[in-house]
């Protein structure tokens, strides 16, 4: 590509990968807004080419079926694609097709969590060399401006947590466990019918979907690298109605939280991510994100407690987040500069998952009789765990003991719930789940 | 200032004009942040001069009291001066020295809101023609990402209205009075004792503190100028606590909210932008903003809705803003590039207050006789105003009747309050407030 100067009156050309839900939408915001965009960047942006694997596909877009090809590799490479959007997802073709692109001196768009997430590095070292733009703000919580703010508007700032509620699906079902009493199976099944959740629902239950996002969102939080295999993973296919009923009880709702930490520690600072169900207080401004929604929250040292909120996924809201960042790269395309590219100078070790502080909720059922208690109390102290609240409720011949604990390690926490399994008078370990809050309030 | 090049080593000088509240925390995250900041920009930040009215004065800062200097024209030209930060606040002498700045070759950070939102033409035009920075994220919302989103990651999108609670001391005393049921009077005279209102409110309290942040979110969202001028403005000193419970009746809320609107007209586009006192339902995200937290809701034609939420004041949080945008100026700095600058270009007419559309929630007493109400409701139907419920209360030989309108013209439902006020059978009319929700249920 010709290095361009302002004022050329030449349009900039895109290339967009993809066209599925978001690559329609993109396409129907770039011609609908066309005029708007053109004044925004300083010059028209151009379609140049659309690939896809079946171009004869009817796709109901105001656009003429010449653009549409499948030879995605042949599009990137075109001396007249100054921008690439990527919205295909998944490792390849997607890597290879970026890569292409930078190198032939495009600016890239993309919503890839799963790449970004599991080798990002190569992407922005490929940007960094190439000196283009590479932005990515779709890949996490849809239409919600967070990857943004946390790259420039916290830039002057320390981030110490992000809490978010990033993935829609499981938000939904959880949602709907809660309002609706129902357990997980039939709250899923909703969700399909609905078209909240998909016929395979695995990367969104599983907690996959969040895992890459909570890492692509802890890398720009703490200006270090964070791979989805550094991320703590547990799915919301466990929860029970049961552990929503107790969440109530204690005041709290369940939430699929993405939570990422940066740990001031003796022999220096550290980060952790995790994903897993957790209890919430019902006040949290987190607690009240319904249906599909997320919202993510970040605590930083100068800013205090900030939060965003939005639809997370989407076409048009996805599209958005596409279209905000191509006026941006394109903008810095047509100036021939580039804008800020990866923070990685932390360079911060991963903490793993037993080490970092969380509390628990834990109910068991045991015997009812004299020593129980002081048996289980015993069981938590042996961990040096300390408890907050424990509540007893008898029912016959068991009785039901609740407690929630002190912040603690979380393999502290794990091993007294193994403990408490293999002990005689514990009949069953029936819910185990942690509890979050403000960092302020429950760190150690 | 000589043109920069990467990797000279060189270190960015930092002016800092004003050192109250804000200027001291931005003087602190400077210093305990600079290694920090150095990696994220490049190179180091250097603190060249603190302009104040009162050097000699006791400030636990840490840095050398050599600094601190009266002369802020002359600090504003020295050639070791890359970046200015401008914390004074009002229009002179804060003008001429972001003037001076940007015309030595400075790129300007500034949180000045009432300067922006009065003559922000002049300084953009200045920074246009200097080819510099001029970012002024601290100007709105306090910590709050807002300005950056609606510049940047909504670019590509088309934004249609913001309702924002962007002031902290009214919405305390809002607060205040529907948690206590306080009068007005009572609840600022607390927001003074607790520091959330100062010796004198008026520009917190008469809304011209809103009015600015309206005028520069409308600009921003809009990509138009609105000045504050254009702003119509209402305070909350003539709040009740009769309007907090009768809010509370219908299930809502007072909040003072800064609403700024694009409207699709018959002969093309128009914005609006006001500060008033409204009531909103108990569950619209905003409703739940307590204390003197800030929250902006933005609603665009393909993000949908997106709530921005944190501390909207303060020394630290303003800062961190302050700091952001400091950051990314002086990148642009080192790169003697500079960032998008002011986006005006759909120069769309404001809309006068009485041609937007509202809706009314209106208390009268009346007489207690026959032919009231169908008098009452004559009169809303003489000026083309739609009832959407009316609740009539006896006691003794007068009444209360509670109207709330359907969405019409603001000078409609100002002349039938008007209209009221003249019969003969109402005593009085004791309340009159606007109610706002979302835009696709209440605009006609």
């Amino acid at each position: 590509m010709a290095p361009m100067t302002t004022g050329t009156g030449r349009s900039l050309g895109v290339a967009l990968l993809g066209c599925g839900v978001v690559g329609s939408a993109v396409v129907r915001l770039l011609v609908k807004q066309a005029d708007e965009l053109a004044a925004r960047v300083g010059t028209p942006l151009q379609l140049r080419g659309i690939a896809v694997r079946r171009p004869g596909r009817a796709r109901d877009l105001p656009v003429s079926a010449d653009l549409f090809t499948t030879d995605a590799a042949a599009l990137v490479r075109r001396d007249d694609v100054d921008l690439v959007v990527e919205v295909i997802g998944g490792i390849e073709p997607a890597r290879g097709l970026i890569l292409a692109a930078l190198e032939h001196g495009a600016a890239v768009v993309t919503a890839n969590k799963a790449l970004l997430a599991e080798d990002g590095a190569t992407l922005f070292e490929a940007a960094e060399k190439a000196e283009r733009d590479l932005w990515f703000e779709a890949s996490v919580a849809g239409a919600i401006p967070i990857l943004r703010p946390l790259r420039e508007s916290l830039a002057g700032d320390r981030v110490r947590r992000v809490l978010g509620i990033v993935n829609g699906t499981t938000n939904f079902v959880l949602d709907k466990m809660s309002t609706t009493g129902a357990g997980f199976a039939e709250a899923l099944e909703q969700a399909q019918a609905l078209g909240y959740a998909e016929a395979d629902p695995t990367a969104d239950i599983e907690g996959f979907d969040a895992a890459a996002k909570a890492a692509i969102l802890a890398s720009l939080a703490f200006h270090t690298r964070v791979t989805a295999a550094d991320v703590h993973r547990e799915g919301i296919a466990e929860v029970s109605a049961a552990d929503v009923v107790s969440a109530e009880q204690m005041g709290c709702v369940v939430k699929l939280l993405a939570i990422c930490e940066r740990h001031e520690l003796s022999d220096g600072p550290s980060v952790s991510a995790r994903v897993h169900p957790a209890m919430i207080p019902a006040d949290h401004p987190l607690a009240s994100v319904r249906e599909a929604y997320n919202a993510v929250f970040v605590e930083s040292e100068a800013a205090g407690r900030l939060m965003f909120y939005g639809p997370g996924a989407g076409g048009a809201p996805t599209a958005s987040a596409v279209l905000g960042d191509l006026v941006t790269a394109a903008r810095n395309q047509l100036s021939d500069v580039r804008g800020p590219g990866e923070s990685a100078h932390a360079q911060l070790a991963v903490l793993p998952m037993g080490d970092t502080v969380t509390r628990y909720h834990i109910a068991v059922d045991v015997d009812d009789r004299p020593g129980v208690l002081a048996a289980v109390a015993t069981e938590f102290a042996r961990h040096e765990v300390s408890i907050q609240t424990v509540r007893q409720e008898g029912r016959g011949s068991d009785a039901q003991l609740v407690v929630v604990t002190h912040p603690a390690r979380d393999a502290a926490l794990a091993a007294t719930v193994s403990g408490l399994a293999h002990m005689d008078m514990v009949r069953e370990v029936t819910s185990v789940m942690r509890v979050e809050a403000d960092s302020e309030s429950d760190s150690a």
